[in-house]
């Protein structure tokens, strides 16, 4: 802990520098802004760092005294998800589902553990993220890293009774990354996942993926968003025709990768000094990928001879033609933005590419030489530094699945099942939305009634007018004591914010009254409440809860 | 495994002798059904066992020639959950769901893992069966086991800002169990518990979540079900006064516990030879014991004086009868079986406790000396020869949060909150409802209307269709070609059970014109379906909607 304390403090002063230049060189507030963002999260992290050596000193002396004390927490870079938060989650969750419903998708459900050798060889470099469980006798089984190399595993064993289908998936994944807690990254979080595997005519399941992924943005209101989106072959075919040796084509992708977050000076040394490439095709492509367009962009392309003598360029912008036609009719195409310096980091991707990004995910412009902090022991940056990118992503990715099904004498796999999807990054989604919300004011039981005594405890016949409301299918409470108070239970429909109540005394129940109160009105007149006919309670409240 | 198989291969053995001997002596038809049932388990288990074995010796020398080739299967005792399966499971978390939010219940989300202390010392024997994650550096960590444990460690922490919540939770949990997937018990399975935390007053809660779960079975539409009751006061009591030392009331209470599966001979058996007890101790356990039934059981109990001068026992007679006054305005009154016999295994229950039984989960009745077989090297029963068990199962535990808490300088916790709560064993009410339900008639997707063209392609005008439904809300869907075939896409909506169908032609269109067809009308005057315009689609297609 103490080398991660170092490099923090280290980051932290390197930080304040760089803020406290800003500030002597009277920069835009908001640049400043976010350069102060990054100092206090580094400083909380710093701060939690200090807290956790602390808490695990207090502990081990206990211990090793046979005290039964312990840490009281969760694992690292995990967290518990309280009533207010999982209310927001359900949201999201809700909004999201409805719209693939929408679109005909069904779910299926994978372990959480998959034995290790499925994700070998899936993730590259990330593979050492991997969380792998202890070896006790039996198979060799490791956490799930994303939804995507699961389905492709399902879709290898059940090719012949799903040859195609349109499926989504929310379910938690694990990587044992450096959380930064204050950018939302943990260690355990949802992935939102929708694809669409099967043969199909060109670009039709990927403009629907498209739209998918639209109507979804604008139900969860995330504020204003722009997809970016490429063509790998459109991306390969520029690489060929500037001159990229073949084996040096995904190293350079994945230096165009980090066009969002650094200045093309720097990719362009990257791509010189570490990765060994002519300056001058560096900068050829340097060229092609500052462009960034619709339909104008494709039509200059078009127009480039020497691109489109090129055969995966060739196809690729064929493709994006069609795609372009789709997105019109299905009405998003002025959300996207044909981007070609998108390039998305995974290998497997197989045709178009796309990222979604918000005003509010967007990473802080970076001046040109001032580089974003890198992950400890990686060549990746920390997000921590750079916003919290996008919001949502994909592509095409036709070949995984044979990955997975064995290959013939050929050399063949054994099952092809083309596919194109989406995972929709919920847990930034999560973090706009609950910080445009109060906590206070979320409302995280659905109670619509409260059963309320005057006078006496009458717990009895308050459990009596409760049953008679939860056999109407009608959301009721009452306080848990024989004598409850009146002003405890007025404090209750407050703090859940619980719409009605239904007031029972002695004598009005004797009567056969109930007095039925709306909680919110701030109408003095109504200030008692309404007295009705026991017998007619369930019609008014289901007539005032239908209203509400 | 060859140990395993060698098991299994006697115990088959050993069935179909049991089988054989049955049949021999002309035994019920319903009994012999019952064990040739257990035997063709056993046999699955060992084919399972068998291809196992098969499947990693022919993938061992592959590897070892440095071929990709692999496993292609799920780890053990875990399973994918295809599209059927996943629309039966979403209808049950759906109906329960909603009866706990009719009760007021939050829910939160706990991290799948933990920190390996919170679970040690919290499952006596079975904590051999938790899963552990590797050592990669960090700290130590363990998959959750339940989601109690997990829920008490939350309050611990959080038990400032919830001194009271109802909450429930829906999540998978992990037992490295012998799987028996014949009988649905899996590694990685589904557990749905609400508990409700906090103070109040005298079995208060305690029956509201009795009314819960009978609402949640009663919905759940698993047929005939029953609550069997009984109190750890009133059962301590018993061993109390009929003689049982203090140290041997735990292990004498869950021998106690096996007489839903044993004949008493077996278990008084298992009391006086393997646990010490006095012979005639345990045949005065034995005569309280077979008592089963309601409030007259409580009122013979109550004129039991030796017993109700015994502290214990007089509490928890007087609990249970508050307890059944209020189940009665519950109206649930008719589902419980007061039963002494129920012990339930778990040490931390503190209060009622209760397990729920339907028909269809009830063990099959065993004859007096045949022992249900044992899991291999524990002292517990193989469930798969005893029934799926019960449904249902909880009880109060008032101390459990206070193990997480710490102790002040008295040895006091310095937290206490009382639980009750219940959980629902998920995954046997969906083989219930599985077994219910033919495959091929679960609709997995919720598409409503299909958009087909007639003689020609229509792709663009299709998906101009699809969008305008989309953006009504209308679940739509249609065929990913330029040109689909007419009966292909008839094939897709029989098969997809999909209600309603939006023709179009291209004279039509040109009219303005679309047709509608309901998919499910086997009215040969309705057979090409109704002209619209195309302007009152939506319009029109709502309203069949709504009288879906």
């Amino acid at each position: 802990m103490s080398d991660q304390k170092a490099q923090l403090t280290q980051s932290i002063e390197a930080q304040g520098l760089k803020v406290r230049q800003l500030k002597s060189q009277a920069a835009e507030k908001t640049a400043i802004d976010a350069e102060v963002q990054i100092l206090l999260g580094l400083k909380k992290e710093l701060a939690t760092l200090e807290g956790a050596d602390k808490k695990s000193n207090d502990t081990k002396p206990a211990k090793k005294a046979g005290k039964s004390s312990f840490t009281l927490k969760t694992a690292k870079g995990t967290k518990d998800y309280n009533d207010k938060d999982m209310a927001i989650r359900e949201k999201v969750f809700n909004t999201i589902t409805k719209v693939f419903k929408k679109h005909g998708a069904v779910t299926i459900d994978t372990p959480v553990f998959e034995l290790k050798e499925i994700l070998a060889g899936k993730y590259g470099e990330d593979s050492k993220l991997i969380y792998d469980l202890a070896d006790q006798g039996g198979e060799e089984c490791s956490l799930r890293y994303d939804l995507t190399v699961p389905f492709a595993r399902f879709l290898a064993m059940n090719g012949k009774e799903y040859p195609n289908i349109k499926r989504y998936q929310i379910a938690k994944v694990y990587r044992r990354d450096q959380p930064a807690m204050t950018k939302g990254r943990m260690r355990e979080f949802y992935q939102c996942d929708f694809d669409i595997a099967g043969s199909y005519d060109s670009m039709i399941p990927d403009s629907e993926i498209l739209r998918i992924l639209c109507e979804a943005l604008t139900n969860l209101d995330v504020g204003k968003y722009t997809v970016k989106i490429n063509h790998r072959k459109i991306l390969d075919g520029i690489f060929e025709v500037c001159g990229v040796p073949e084996d040096n084509i995904r190293p350079i992708s994945s230096a165009v990768d980090k066009l969002d977050k650094l200045p093309w000076a720097d990719v362009k040394k990257e791509m010189v000094e570490e990765k060994g490439l002519a300056s001058e095709v560096a900068d050829k492509i340097g060229e092609y990928v500052k462009h960034k367009g619709g339909r104008d962009l494709l039509e200059m392309l078009l127009k480039d001879e020497v691109l489109t003598s090129n055969a995966n360029a060739a196809a690729g912008l064929a493709e994006m033609g069609t795609l372009f036609d789709y997105l019109e009719i299905f009405d998003v195409m002025d959300k996207m933005s044909f981007d070609l310096s998108l390039a998305r980091g995974l290998d497997y991707y197989t045709g178009i590419i796309y990222e979604a990004v918000t005003e509010k995910s967007a990473p802080p412009k970076l001046a040109e030489g001032v580089l974003p902090k890198k992950k400890s022991g990686t060549d990746e940056f920390d997000e921590s530094t750079v916003g919290v990118g996008s919001i949502a992503a994909g592509g095409r990715y036709d070949n995984l699945v044979g990955m997975f099904s064995g290959v013939n004498k050929k050399g063949v796999p054994n099952l092809q099942i083309p596919c194109v999807g989406v995972s929709i990054g919920v847990e930034r989604v999560f973090s706009i939305l609950m910080s445009k919300q109060k906590t206070e004011e979320i409302k995280s039981n659905e109670t619509e009634v409260y059963v309320i005594s005057v006078g006496d405890g009458l717990l009895k016949e308050r459990m009596q007018i409760a049953k008679e409301l939860w056999d109407a299918g009608i959301k009721a409470s009452y306080m848990f004591k024989n004598k409850p108070r009146l002003d405890k239970q007025f404090d209750v429909c407050e703090k859940e914010m619980i719409p009605f109540a239904i007031f029972i005394g002695k004598d009005e129940l004797e009567k056969g009254e109930v007095r039925v109160k709306d909680m919110r009105s701030k109408d003095e007149s109504q200030k008692g409440g309404v007295t009705i006919k026991h017998a007619d309670m369930i019609k008014e409240m289901k007539a005032r809860l239908e209203s509400l």
